[in-house]
């Protein structure tokens, strides 16, 4: 079977599968999308592709964006990025203050939402016009220039956001922020608004795959090394307190965001992008997760 | 530059760094050992292998047999296990007694003492003389039929294990054991008091990086699956709260002991065992993690 | 109304209110007594005394216990035992090991269970025979020559005391037990199976309403100071993770124990002793709880 | 010897100890006073009073004021406080989040922190004009028309209280909170920036010394039962993690303050109140820690 009879079935199989979970209710806005979405996009290094359902829709990347904002400060800061957030997985919910407090305010890695504000911090310091910038970073990668920020997305997370200004005060308290609390959540809400379609996701994340440097735009985004630890950070913290799961079903590093989307890496192989909304006790497209479970097994490609 | 050349400067130039850290004093027999020993071992997946330094040497395996007993509990008793340790990394240090309580006496995975503790719960009520049958297994694996447990090492570690049987207690009283404490800890003690040279722990691994099977003796000692998972597992979880860490710098599966050895897992490639007794702040071999990421990086070979 | 009426109208009331709440299991022993006794004794400091109900039968007076040995362990080591042991409430239920693993094996205060297993280590060292010579302490106090341990009470409660082995460990493990904690149970175990009635309870605990010194026997427990000390200790620390609501509702130092006794003081006035097996989510007396609380309102007597 | 003997004796003694502890310096403008002031005033039940050294000067309550405000509350609504924040001793530090996140948003008490902005959004709801009205309950009290908020004190506090945001955020997060984070703040930080002298906070606090009503005014600010249950309250809860030390030491019920002030009740005796600036590590005023323990060790008059 090939891999594009694999996605056809699959996605057949997992669509017809009774709804788990339920889409995020935290950000009022994602609530308008329809539930019962599904696409499935592979991009190759050899820029083929191939899509299935709904691949073209775009939707909320959400967390997903927490890739590139520390591609792009890993880019500009070097090594340095690392005295102020960590790179061991967190062993507890992905918006916890707990660990915040025991850690003195670092936080454990850049993929929980502590962690994400500790590197928005570090990009309001590096560029001139920082959600300006770090659009153009976004399209430059991938040679896409109509991505854009959701204002309604980012306004209706940041007007019950109690939880994150909570976290974001809590990291200035323990002085691991340099500008005002309200600067960084501004900026926050903003990159995770960022909405974008399976496919132009994977094509986005085709740099992952690819030793740091996109195939598409010939963008030197991230070293060798720094590419290979990115993958690294991935697998074993990108999906809060089920990385571990991921990790052991489907052997990948990958990344979710709550608006259903998970992105995977196959180094010098492939990215994939998987989208249904419905979310599974952990926060994690239950759809997605099972998608690409049972697409590692088919295709035996792991990176293990 | 070849591997061998590679090996040899770096062991070289790593066995000249300055100490640091120290030896593991809480099981007194360890500190009879030599700390400045320093050995390395590559075996191949043809079944090649080249040795640097002490590696001919046998020392305490400690920890690196928790892949060993969550192997064959994994093999008797399947996905089942599963229910009574999880897949996921912990975020906090080897022996804490925290995350347990908060989980209801289910230890988060199988590389902490006390998921460990559980697999060997799981061992004694699947095999009929645990502690011979579990060497035996081992022997089979690389047809090495010299391998014994150290007894001076088990009771060593036993009589001032008082972090120990607390933890074992504690699991106990969740639940999360069938059989009694005592008989829990005194196999426990044991499996990790094996003693076995870099080359031979190299060999014995090579399952790992043969989807399950061993290529010397030809053994399954898993699936495919299993076999990756396992792999996983090391990923995520395999150093404590340093996996993340591991994973990042080294970027390849790999589990520690606290007698200074570390294997690490190429998949289709190779297993590397590095073993030098000073153990830094997180209880893994100082000398050992810079050996593993140096030489990762020199022949750009790590998963990701 | 005078006391009198009110204790019998108060028994009368709150014995035939529905029954909330069940007996602890933890101990299979203490499930042979008749859930449904209830008793009470206030023993006043001019040596009258009034009981109502079950008040000359004997129950396991379990935790109530600890206020004894902390008391013999201060009279015999003074102010020295404040190092091993604190005087802070504990925030958290009686037997979590969370706090101590935080607080580097000192117990936050010696009426949960770690802190008494310290003051049991304490009079260990401290007496030549320490079952028996405790014994002959409690003795002495209340002219109360026929005071026994419960065999069956203390053995039962080994049998299945795996979490307080696990604490006990944890303590030794902390180097904060000088005898090892086999030993330390042992003794601990027996302590809480001393057998009283409410009668002879109240009168032993007449010392601490009477600056120290038993007006029955004339024997010096405490000093002025050590007896306010004690007092001070329960009313901050006698109920576990509900001692604040039992200062609150009832304004009296108190300690309760599992076997469904509460012991409270009023200064310069008289103890009062309540039995009523069945326990509420927190582990003290239903019932007894109720009674107190009644009782304070009624006399309008608390010390606040 | 007397009381006014008693009370110079200790201020001269203690006075002269060598300096232990800092001033607060997490709000600024605390630190412009003078460090060394120390000041002491008892107010009797029969309006008579002694003060010594700094009592006239008046001083940053600060914490004290969270007894007025749980006072008013309490006044208002009745019981139905408690369903938002309880009555247990926290056993943490006084600014955790810890607690807070376990415990689902209510505070453990109204004397921590968020326990407190609890309070001032219930009192936010409850008045017309919460801070003035809150300025004409304490006046009332005491007859003391005098007294104002520091609006520099409350705006000091305002600008870096990043970690008292934070808490409020988190509260608001778990929907612990009917008004904006914004205005409770705003009203909780004027709350704190009460001036007044030793001998002003002693005669206003005296209802608590006597069953509820203020002997000066005639006001009922609390029942009786309030009025035992705000003692209790205090005696468990109000020294943050340093509670139980209060109680086993002083052994009265009490409330520090930041800004070194420190009141203690005697029930149907009298208040007291010591202020020096310097506190120890867990927030409280070292000298009048020291004095209270003296003051009540010297007259036997602990309410043990």
């Amino acid at each position: 079977m090939d891999i594009k009879e694999i996605l056809n079935s699959l996605h057949t199989k997992i669509k017809s599968l009774p709804h788990q979970g339920e889409q995020a209710t935290y950000i009022p806005e994602l609530l308008t999308v329809d539930a019962d979405r599904f696409g499935v996009y592979v991009a190759n290094l050899d820029l083929t592709g191939i899509g299935v359902g709904d691949y073209e829709q775009a939707f909320s990347i959400q967390s997903i964006a927490k890739v590139l904002s520390v591609s792009l400060a890993y880019q500009l800061c070097g090594e340095s990025i690392w005295s102020r957030v960590g790179v061991e997985p967190s062993g507890t919910a992905f918006n916890s203050l707990l660990q915040l407090e025991a850690d003195n305010g670092i936080p454990r890695n850049p993929f929980i939402n502590s962690g994400a504000m500790v590197i928005c911090d570090i990009l309001i310091t590096a560029l001139d016009d920082p959600k300006e910038d770090f659009l153009t970073f976004v399209k430059t990668i991938a040679n896409n220039p109509t991505l854009s920020y959701s204002t309604q997305i980012a306004e209706s997370e940041k007007e019950i956001g109690y939880r994150n200004i909570a976290l974001c005060n809590l990291i200035k308290s323990f002085d691991n922020l340099n500008n005002e609390p309200d600067e960084v959540l501004d900026f926050y809400f903003n990159l995770c608004s960022l909405e974008m379609s399976c496919e132009a996701v994977a094509k986005l994340f085709l740099y992952l795959a690819n030793n740091g440097t996109c195939p598409i735009s010939g963008t030197d985004v991230l070293t060798l090394s720094q590419s290979k630890r990115i993958n690294a950070l991935m697998q074993t913290c990108g999906f809060y307190d089920e990385s571990g799961e991921f990790s052991f079903k489907v052997g990948l590093p990958g990344k979710s965001g709550v608006g259903g989307g998970i992105v995977a890496i196959h180094p010098d192989q492939y990215a994939i992008v998987v989208w249904s909304p419905r979310l599974n006790a952990k926060g994690n497209s239950y759809k997605g997760m099972l998608f690409l479970e049972e697409f590692t097994s088919l295709t035996e490609q792991s990176i293990f």
